[in-house]
């Protein structure tokens, strides 16, 4: 953690010399360019390019514009769609089924919150699911979507296998995230936003890049041996197809293993089976002989439909004011209101930039020249 | 866990001399009429009857008939209204809330999924809010109601606090449980049912019970010391209130505590804040000064809504055959659906009978005295 005053960055740059801070607007005008050149829509390049910089400057660097090259080898190679046309399945009233036409999910993403959020205005409370779809980023995103029109917003996905089911060894589910918005009077609005495995990959990753130990607990082996230690080891392994992620509680059910890989089976069920999508191991990669067909769910609450918005709000600020006045751990770093690290990260990051690491500056770089392009972020 | 032939119990009886085994039959009609007696509506007496005897049919003795004389109490000093008219507050197509008139939550419980199925059969899915209840015994219990009707499932509650916030000390948040049932073709159907905590306090009774020690990682005391070894001890510091569970996840961040808390804290904002209901440490105890004014959750979805039931039926017996078949742990019992061991223990115990610890027995029978009815358990 690195604060300064009131600058807070919840995954600071490690170490600083190798990363360069890059404007927000600059980098998305940047990264809707290449999706551009790559072959989607204004609109759509737009949007994912929105979702990876939001996650950036959220300070979740794995799910932002280091993304960049799986999504255009994705598009390069046709397993992703390019020109998707996103369109309605079903209508039931509160729920739709939306087919993503194999694009990106963060195109199909948007839309599908518009839809949620325009059914609960009518109906209270809505659901809609996504098939034919593709990986869509951070799930929090489209939740926050749902928050700016005052709306309570649910999102969760499925995604390629890389977390072990409870009890068993190998790959079977995906980190199948949670996120949960909730709107208050003023910002921060609360974000609840969680893979369902112990941890993401990305954290493997910043252990390996700080020269930290994984601790016990994260990932097992396929012989069911818990990995440790040099996190640049235990990341190999996961890499070469070797080891998977534990489910949030850890390695069989003492600690409640069975209630992380049973949240990621229900989201998969509803996200996945329920929605015509792949599941489990079927699930596939951006970048595939095949369509990865992931599916997403995504719901939306009326806040008026259970009181007036500002009793809500009443309500919520005196929940959130309770928290923060409780005793803190001594070893804790501070006490945080679900999605207000992000939150601050943001704050920080849109006054003094993003930090990109010097090989993702690169690695844009070449994606931009090999497009045509004559641009150079950084 | 036991095994014998076809029998199975995740929560054997130890040690069995201390147990009676009474047909679940019969103990249900026995709790009934103590509800009965207490001056529950005889239909609402056989409803908490049944959620009790169901929780002891799947092996959750927690939340079965012990918790009898905690409801009594509470009916007799009129903290609960054993005459709850049940009523809906708002409506707006998809979404209900529901005033539970201060009765016991089964009451209102059972209500709230008949209403939020027939919403979901009308507008695909449902979510119907319940404030100014009770304890509402196992969360399972509602979604498998909605199950039994071809409907997924969903339920979820505030309780009373027992659980630390992550990264503070003391008891914030409940135990606040989410659960989900799926409709499959044929038994059984999938019931992922959990707290948000890390383990319920009946779990630590269990160990106290069986004197095993309880593990680093499932209690924080109010010094944030982390409690473990004799589970005796432990549980009398609970009981004193000088310690909390810890939420899935464990103590701070490194293993996702701040997931289960976020959990927790999101069931509780839906639940609690926009129901109308209690939140966090406010919510009350069945047998207090005040109403405990509970608030839960129930959502439904018309599976219909996205596929054919057949299809899906197919999808979700595909994906239950796939985890079935995957590599078990070396150091794991078996790889189960969720749901299954509870199932299991079910058609176990509806076989054999309920085992009922004879403090219980005698504990129902004292009840049933004072009471003025005549019959005796065992």
């Amino acid at each position: 953690m690195e604060e300064t005053g009131s600058l807070y960055e919840r995954e600071p740059p490690v170490p600083p010399g190798e990363y360069v801070r890059v404007n927000h607007g600059t980098l998305r005008e940047f990264a809707r360019k290449i999706f551009a050149a790559a072959g989607l829509r204004t609109d759509d390049a737009w949007v994912v390019a929105d979702v990876l910089v939001t996650a950036d400057l959220m300070g979740i660097s794995s799910h932002g514009v280091q993304r960049t090259r799986r999504y255009v080898d994705g598009l390069l190679t046709r397993c992703v769609n390019p020109r998707p046309e996103v369109r309605i399945v079903r209508d039931r009233g509160a729920t739709v089924l939306l087919d993503a036409d194999n694009g990106l999910g963060h195109i199909a993403g948007v839309k599908a919150v518009e839809v949620a959020v325009d059914k609960a205005r009518r109906y209270g409370t809505s659901l809609v699911l996504v098939r034919n779809s593709h990986h869509y980023g951070i799930a929090g995103y489209y939740s926050l979507k749902a928050v700016e029109r005052g709306f309570i917003g649910v999102s969760a996905t499925n995604s390629e296998p890389l977390v072990a089911y409870v009890n068993t060894v190998g790959r079977t589910l995906g980190t199948n995230p949670i996120a949960v918005g909730i709107p208050t009077r003023s910002p921060p609005p609360i974000l609840f936003d969680a893979a369902t495995a112990v941890v993401p990959v990305g954290k493997v990753e910043m252990y390996a890049r700080l020269g930290r130990g994984v601790p016990e607990g994260w990932v097992v082996d396929s012989e069911g041996r818990v990995l440790s230690g040099d996190a640049s080891k235990v990341l190999s392994e996961i890499r070469a197809g070797r080891a998977a992620i534990l489910p949030l509680g850890g390695l069989g059910e003492e600690f409640g293993g069975h209630k992380g890989s049973g949240l990621a089976f229900v989201v998969d069920v509803i996200s996945g089976v329920l929605s015509g999508a792949a599941w489990g191991a079927r699930v596939g990669y951006t970048v595939g002989a095949a369509p990865a067909n992931v599916g997403h769910s995504f719901a939306a609450i009326d806040v008026e439909a259970f009181m007036s918005r500002e009793e809500f709000y009443e309500r919520i600020e005196s929940y959130v004011r309770e928290v923060k006045s409780l005793r803190k751990h001594p070893d804790a770093d501070g006490v945080w209101i679900p999605g207000e690290k992000a939150w601050k990260t943001m704050a920080t990051r849109l006054r003094i930039g993003i930090p990109v690491h010097v090989r993702v500056c690169e690695e844009l770089n070449s994606i931009a020249e090999k497009l045509g392009l004559s641009e150079r972020i950084c």
